[in-house]
């Protein structure tokens, strides 16, 4: 046999970087945006799984205005950049008002809160106008009202209609349970249960003399099984943009639209136990696993960087452990021939948005250096 | 009860900050350092740990002058600021020559090898002078030469003897399963028998003609538990200088010692489930977990802090999960009914050096801000 053609990349990784195909990307994200065109719904995706405002622009390219973050440094930092319309998808952390206030006055921002507290909190302190929405719990059990909790509910939408500067937008949950699920039809069970709560607490706001209540829905798995999603107003996934294994295993993406890849120099081989060591570990992939069939822990699959891309995930070959810069790979018997000390693996991650958090930047297959937002100093 | 008197820290921090206790750490680094001196071994510490020039400077202020880490960048990054006498402690990346050729000439470099042709493509690239170290596996199983592998270990040793920069130093071993003991009693006996396997290894290299053998250990559970270090002449061990919740649960430290906390706002109160809702996911103190004897994960234990620093850890106050930027902290209902939305958590970690990694820099209790090395662009 002989070797397939190298990709020019090749010669260039020298240390464990995280690859980027930027037609994957570009492909999963104006799928979901054509989904949510279709379904009549406003699509803000959450920007935390990429954190860079140079792919924030191939969402604009997509026609996509509204965006998701989870802190109000990726707020101000997207709004930097252009992004006039952002939801920080995270309970409003009072400590951090005073830089609320200073993100910039012509950027609508909308705020998640959940007790009455914080919203006067908010509203004694906020000289701006901001969008405030109303966090569920729809069964995930994370955070948010239970949406059967019609008392906290109406008070937390009581307080808000004392303060001039805060509008109630709406409802907002995230069905995060969904990743546990074991199949498509179990996501989209988890999906639909998620969005009747939703219903019902809305008309339950409607009834205590709410106007207009939006309704906003996000998670991957839910928006990426399930075809209509006109039951809802908005949706706000965000890792359907890199996908993943997780995303993988519940069925809400194929290998085909996994976008990005680990690439891990090996630098060690154990014939006996058939293992590569790979410098590529918990720093860089994070130390997110799934449970393979036989027990192992999984924290990717290994691909090869052919010459138009990666490969297909190669069967039977995974990163069952990591430590700070190694990972160990149980590499099958005909992986394990063919790869020397010094060559590249790929690693598809079990969980892209720790993943490029982690590694902080990206090349994609073009050869094109992507940085990500900075993280705060100490 | 009045409140207890605040830090004046408290008014600072707004969002997930890693707060490092200087006197902890320093006492931390010095303790080790005596029992180097006691034992008559070298002490050459590992700084992945900590990754910043300024603590290292605490280390030198012990009489420090060697130091390990696990990659080339943080080997330039320590030789820029000073060292000059630096290990390299991870298998060589071949991909990484040129930057290891690019290291300032005047320090002294130790790379780790564990098969001959790696070392014969050093050999042959290398223009500087290198310490050549042979990696051992004495048990852990993750990589490096199996103890009883004589065959492989005279083949790398010849290896090195043939290429005129290359010197060979020694043996090194990182005993890495002493974190999954049990005990103290089961980490020595873990550590006596890497010491015997070590020194068989130096009887088969002195056998096969090898002069002068130096042997290396470095873990910080072996090296906080066992007093007399006096039978291997060099340690590595690095999170000694931090500690936290992995090293108490072996033993290897006590809570008094753990000098690294991550103070994270309170977001969000679940009165129903008595638990809490922290500024401080896994993006802060990454997915490292212990399981807790009622078989729930345990992502850090919760420690509030008080005039003078930080408290006690509070019994039965865990984070029992976290998402991208979430933690979910079971809250004793003393706990629970003191702290309010907006309040301040610390979080001892479960593992601190992923915990400093993913922070990348610290806060001091004197309010010190100290940065890390920074991570490597894409």
């Amino acid at each position: 046999m002989s070797a397939p053609p190298t990709h020019p990349l090749d010669q260039l990784i020298t240390r464990p970087t995280l690859l980027l195909d930027p037609d994957r990307a570009r492909r999963n994200i104006e799928r979901m945006a054509a989904r949510a065109r279709r379904s009549g719904v406003r699509f803000r995706p959450h920007f935390k799984t990429h954190q860079s405002a140079r792919i924030a622009e191939w969402f604009r390219d997509a026609g996509v205005e509204h965006c998701t973050v989870s802190s109000v440094e990726m707020a101000a930092y997207f709004a930097a950049h252009g992004w006039t319309d952002i939801t920080i998808a995270f309970p409003v952390n009072l400590r951090e008002i005073p830089r609320i206030e200073s993100l910039p006055g012509g950027a609508r921002l909308g705020l998640l809160v959940e007790d009455p507290a914080t919203v006067h909190n908010l509203g004694a302190r906020l000289t701006r106008p901001v969008d405030i929405w109303i966090k569920i719990d729809t069964g995930y059990g994370r955070t948010g009202i239970a949406w059967h909790d019609r008392d906290r509910l109406e008070s937390v939408a009581h307080a808000v209609a004392g303060h001039e500067r805060l509008t109630l937008q709406g409802v907002i949950a995230h069905a995060g349970h969904t990743y546990a699920a074991d199949d498509p039809g179990a996501v989209a069970a988890i999906h639909r249960e998620s969005v009747a709560r939703l219903q019902h607490v809305r008309r339950d706001l409607m009834e205590a003399g709410v106007e207009r209540v939006i309704v906003s829905i996000g998670d991957t798995p839910g928006c990426s099984i399930v075809d209509d999603l006109s039951d809802v107003d908005e949706i706000r996934p965000g890792n359907f943009a890199f996908y993943d294994l997780m995303q993988r295993r519940v069925g809400a993406c194929g290998n085909e639209e996994i976008a990005v890849a680990l690439a891990s120099p090996v630098v060690a081989k154990h014939p006996a136990r058939s293992e590569l060591v790979i410098y590529g570990g918990a720093v860089h992939l994070s130390k997110d696993a799934l449970r393979l069939p036989d027990g192992r822990a999984c924290f990717g699959q290994i691909a090869l960087l052919e010459s138009r891309g990666w490969s297909a995930p190669i069967d039977g070959a995974y990163v069952t452990g990591v430590s700070q810069e190694h990972g160990i790979v149980a590499a099958p018997p005909p992986l394990f021939e063919r790869i020397a000390v010094g060559d590249l693996l790929l690693v598809l991650p079990v969980h892209s948005c720790l993943t490029a958090d982690a590694m902080q930047g990206y090349l994609t297959l073009d050869g094109e250096r992507i940085p990500m937002m900075p993280k705060a100093a100490a």
